[in-house]
């Protein structure tokens, strides 16, 4: 495979980039990188279905590329543990067994996840550190210090026979971190030096100038905010996985004298192993349970809650809606959103506010929130540390890896140098030059309730059909022998109209149908397709006529 | 009626103000302005359905407490000629024929609306012109010029027997609008040194500080994106009913030598409305057929068009995806999005720029469009200049009227005096107060193909639940006399598995249902309830345990 020759004859190098997910859309992040026997797997994430991917609980890339090579696959390596970088990870791991390797708290959360699916007695697992180097094969991988909007995310320095490929991972450059140490600028800057062949950054924020603030900034708006509502019981919704956003919230109620208590299944879990791994520290006494935090006055309480995206099944929403078992929220509560609603959440961020606003709540909605992604200027500062020869950009939509790819131009890295990829491409590396020679199969593969990869297309198009107008079910008997009609036809529908109102309707369909059916019986048409395709048509231009609708239309005949 | 006592014995004037919609939301905004034998209703609006109302067209208000007040209402007075103010009144009109009132260009819409719903031969309409009175039973209604994303709209001074009401209507102010006046503000003075009882104002942008800019900065901005452009075809997506944007660029196209053609059904119908009205005014051969542009060079091309809500149908998404008939885009072509996501388009509107950045379109969607809603400023203003005894926050979701209702206190209101109503609320007047004094039917209507209230919530929680899992159908035939089972049951099923990949689930299945039916049978039930509902709970139990799914289980029984 190695040493061959492209369209352009020039020389190939053997070593490749292959995207697998992640591009065209913020989610399912992974990439494979591989040279000869190697392949090392960046990141294994999930995305969540889109809007027309009806009943869908997640989506997981198609990995077949890899099932294919399994035997070069030398492991997984992690940046962080966030769901679009880790999601996906015990549904391919059933598929390719290969050790994972990632820092701590990735780690913890990672074995959360193996432990639900029963997976951590067959799988590898290694706790890298931050400076540490593994071999896998042909490869060695280097984990640097990030910062993120989770604690333990990571860069890697991917050293290949070829070259050197800088991964940033999601980062933002954070010069007061809450937890830790800073992003570790000093060791892009030696990497620079050595000399980066291809650098893959995050693009999230690329279309956003200046610089994202520090998390610790928040620090700051918690202790002015808890001073503002002194006499109010305090919520604070936030994402499950900010061990850095709940660390300041604890200070602040510490500070102010406040218990906690947390609310919400996966921020609970987060809390139990930041805990367990010391990436969060909490004073004694300050956690309680929620069933004893009642037992204190609301000006001494803060809850810290799940469902700042205003899902619906989240604590918060069943707060604001009043269908929470334990709390009732009103006038003299605070709720604070400390989050942005993620594109797509907008309408349903709001409806909480609005029914928090309705029950007296003091909803504070703005500004308490930084983003864990780079902004443009410190997508510049890496990319004039790093000086890679080629860029890839990383972890967006085409908009943002456009964006990107206009900073690293301003820069005055050469145009040919830039490389936009889509998912499947597989980019090969020449002595001089970088290009697509060919692709790998790539696309989503749904989860549904236990069932993966058995909801595509048609059952995802019936779905949306039946959401879109209901069904119209059609059945009748034939006797085997003669042929007759011997029960029905008879109309049962769905979704479609309210029956009982629309009697006269739904009968003369049914004599419409009763009519079409003895037609064909009397011309002695025997076969069940023709029957079923006429009742169809007919019953649909009947009430496309009558309702100007489309149901889906399903003939069941049956014999005896 | 009139003169009657509350419950604190306090004497109640008899005027009522009771809003039928457009409280808790944006869109459907209609209300009832009641004395003795008097009704006028301001405004007739649609909402777009929210994202469970599955398959619905549109939402329309239950007007039941007109219906039973017919006799009463003396006109539907309308303040301007969107969607969310007159798209119900073809629906309306067909229940309560009463007279319509509005400016020039609203009644040219709304007429475009009756043409198509066959109502203009039986529908009375008086266009109204600004400063205006007509007298409508009890009532008396001036019509006051404002400046809004549409050309003509108008606020209402409502003068009662008990005092004069104003209502904004939807407005902002600008000082330098593209066509006709600026807003009547001396009008405002005028009323506020009169004396004014309540005022209904529009808090849709209450929670922005500031002002909103002039629509004419835009035409500015064109200038310079024509300028920066001029070598492209330039398309320009906006709201079709902005007319003042079209003619902006159309000055800008005309400036620059280019052509312009219109796309989009919606947006071709208002520009011919609003050139018989007078309303644009296009130089001489600068608009072309859409079908002779492509004989122009691209750089002296103009393309207006809808979509700039990612809407799926529409032109600019037809582009995009490359399934428009006339028109393809590529590398070379510029789109500039005038216009804003209203909240919930924002990922159908981000899917469209990616599709178009993809093709290598340049595109530009930031900072292109101004709000034609008031900010904190200028609600201010028309507060200060008109004084009102009793504020009524209107047009806005709760969050909307909160903040207004903030503004008011701000400003030195009684907070007694400030009222955030609930759509349905009757709120009646007396000497120096103001309260809700009972309750009307509202509700939404949702409209679907021909059917108005035909989907209620039984059809919208099956299409929901079909949606989700699917639909799994048992059949079977007994026979008449012995109860035994003569065919079946068969099961088919549709959005729950691919049929074709999981047949030993789906006959693990049908084994099932028989051994249970057959157990009913040998038992002697007869009961077609409870075979029913016993197949439906085995098999239910049956797919949650093998799939974690639970799609619509439907038995029918037919009888030989």
């Amino acid at each position: 495979m190695s040493k061959k020759k492209n369209k352009d004859n020039t020389k190939l190098t053997g070593l490749k980039i292959i995207p697998l997910g992640g591009l065209e859309q913020i989610g399912m992040n992974i990439t494979a990188f591989e040279y000869e026997d190697s392949i090392i797997v960046v990141d294994c994430g999930l995305s969540f279905p889109a809007d027309d991917m009806l009943g869908v609980d997640l989506v997981i890339p198609d990995v077949t590329y890899l099932k294919e090579n399994a035997s070069k696959v030398k492991g997984f390596v992690i940046t962080h543990g966030h769901e679009d970088h880790i999601g996906a990870l015990p549904y391919v791991l059933k598929e390719i067994n290969a050790p994972v390797y990632a820092t701590r708290l990735t780690m913890g959360i990672i074995e959360n996840k193996l432990t639900e699916h029963e997976l951590m007695d067959c799988t590898r697992r290694k706790v890298v550190k931050f400076g540490q180097f593994i071999t896998l094969g042909k490869f060695r991988v280097e984990f640097i210090k990030t910062n993120h909007s989770i604690v333990d995310a990571a860069a890697l320095a991917i050293y290949s026979p070829v070259g050197i490929i800088v991964h940033t991972g999601d980062f933002k450059v954070d010069y007061t971190p809450v937890y830790g140490d800073a992003i570790d600028l000093q060791r892009f800057a030696d990497l620079g030096r050595k000399g980066v062949l291809a650098m893959m950054c995050d693009s999230t924020n690329a279309e956003r100038p200046g610089y994202t603030p520090s998390e610790k900034t928040l620090g700051r708006m918690f202790d002015n905010l808890f001073e503002e509502h002194k006499n109010t019981r305090i919520f604070v919704a936030t994402f499950a996985s900010n061990v850095d956003r709940v660390q300041q919230i604890i200070n602040s109620a510490h500070k102010f004298g406040r218990k906690v208590s947390v609310e919400g299944r996966s921020m609970v879990n987060i809390i139990e192993t930041a805990q367990k791994l010391e990436c969060i520290s909490i004073p004694n006494d300050t956690l309680v349970d929620l069933d004893m935090i009642k037992n204190y006055p609301p000006e001494k309480q803060v809850i810290i809650t799940t469902g700042s995206q205003g899902e619906s099944m989240a604590a918060l929403s069943r707060m604001a809606g009043g269908t929470h078992r334990k709390i009732t929220v009103g006038a003299g509560d605070t709720v604070i959103f400390s989050s942005h609603p993620i594109p797509g959440n907008e309408k349903s961020v709001t409806k909480i506010i609005n029914e928090l606003l309705a029950k007296g709540v003091d909803v504070i909605f703005q500004d308490v929130h930084v983003s864990g992604h780079a902004c443009q200027e410190e997508i510049k500062l890496i990319y004039t540390l790093v000086q890679p020869k080629f860029a890839i950009p990383a972890h967006g939509e085409f908009k943002h890896l456009k964006a990107q790819a206009k900073i690293a131009e301003e820069l005055g890295m050469d145009k040919d140098h830039i490389k936009i990829l889509s998912s499947g491409d597989v980019l090969e590396f020449g002595e001089d030059f970088a290009t697509v020679t060919g692709r790998v199969p790539v696309g989503d593969i749904l989860v549904d309730g236990l069932g993966v990869g058995d909801v595509g297309n048609v059952v995802l198009r019936d779905r949306q059909h039946l959401a879109e107008d209901g069904i119209m079910i059609v059945v009748m008997c034939l006797d085997e022998i003669s042929g007759e009609l011997v029960a029905g036809p008879d109309i049962v529908s769905r979704g479609f109209v309210y029956m009982k109102e629309s009697e006269d309707l739904i009968e003369e369909a049914r004599a419409l149908v009763q009519e079409t059916v003895e037609g064909y019986i009397r011309r002695h048409v025997s076969d069940w397709g023709k029957i079923k395709s006429g009742t169809k048509d007919v019953l649909s231009e009947f009430v496309w006529k009558k309702t100007k609708r489309r149901p889906m239309i399903l003939p069941v005949i049956q014999e005896v």
